[in-house]
């Protein structure tokens, strides 16, 4: 399972109130705090298969949430074009940095591209 | 119900196909085919109380996948922050415009707006 931490994580950022609090518990145990599934069955007291179930249905949850609505791909999509758009306004500030110093234009090129490094980072 | 169906339309575009085939029939019946729940209710054979119960269960998976993830917040977020960016590339275009005639600023804006009024529709 953890071979897929990064997705994970992902998935569990945008759908992770969507769990139980034990799912949430054990996903943050096992995910987060990179407890092993025994170690986690140790201190509740239940068995590691157990540990394991509640995991893997986390798991499906999430997964099963992102393959329906396909929201974090949308996300991507936008995030990407985000990335074209500040490139763009890159050009646009040494374009006029060599050519023409407008300070009006220097300042809407910063006040854009702090919104869109802020967006990016969403 | 009827009275909510713009935010309705709203999580339906995000969540929908989170919700079972009968939910979903129902729900398009109602909200985009505008029948009333004694014309489903009839076409399918079933009582109004029953099509109701399945539209109203419908919108309340709907709303606690909205109120859990909060993603429909965050895009809205996005958008209007996406709006005062495409107003300042306005600002950008119009000055280029008057003061500096420059045609490679003048397609950068160009294309910018053009990504942005599309990632504003989606």
């Amino acid at each position: 399972m953890k071979n897929q931490a990064y997705r994970m994580a992902l998935l569990y950022d945008f759908y992770g109130d969507m769990l139980t609090d034990r799912q949430k518990e054990f996903y943050d145990l096992y995910y987060n705090e990179d407890l092993s599934l025994s170690e986690i069955a140790e201190n509740y007291g239940i068995s590691r298969q157990g540990v394991r179930d509640v995991i893997v249905r986390a798991e499906a949850t999430l997964t099963e949430l992102e393959d329906k609505t396909g929201i974090i791909r949308r996300f991507h999509v936008m995030q990407d074009q985000l990335k074209g758009v500040l490139d763009s306004v890159d050009a646009i500030a040494k374009r006029n940095a060599q050519l023409y110093q407008d300070s009006e234009i220097e300042a809407l090129t910063e006040s854009i591209a702090s919104v869109l490094e802020k967006l990016k980072q969403e």
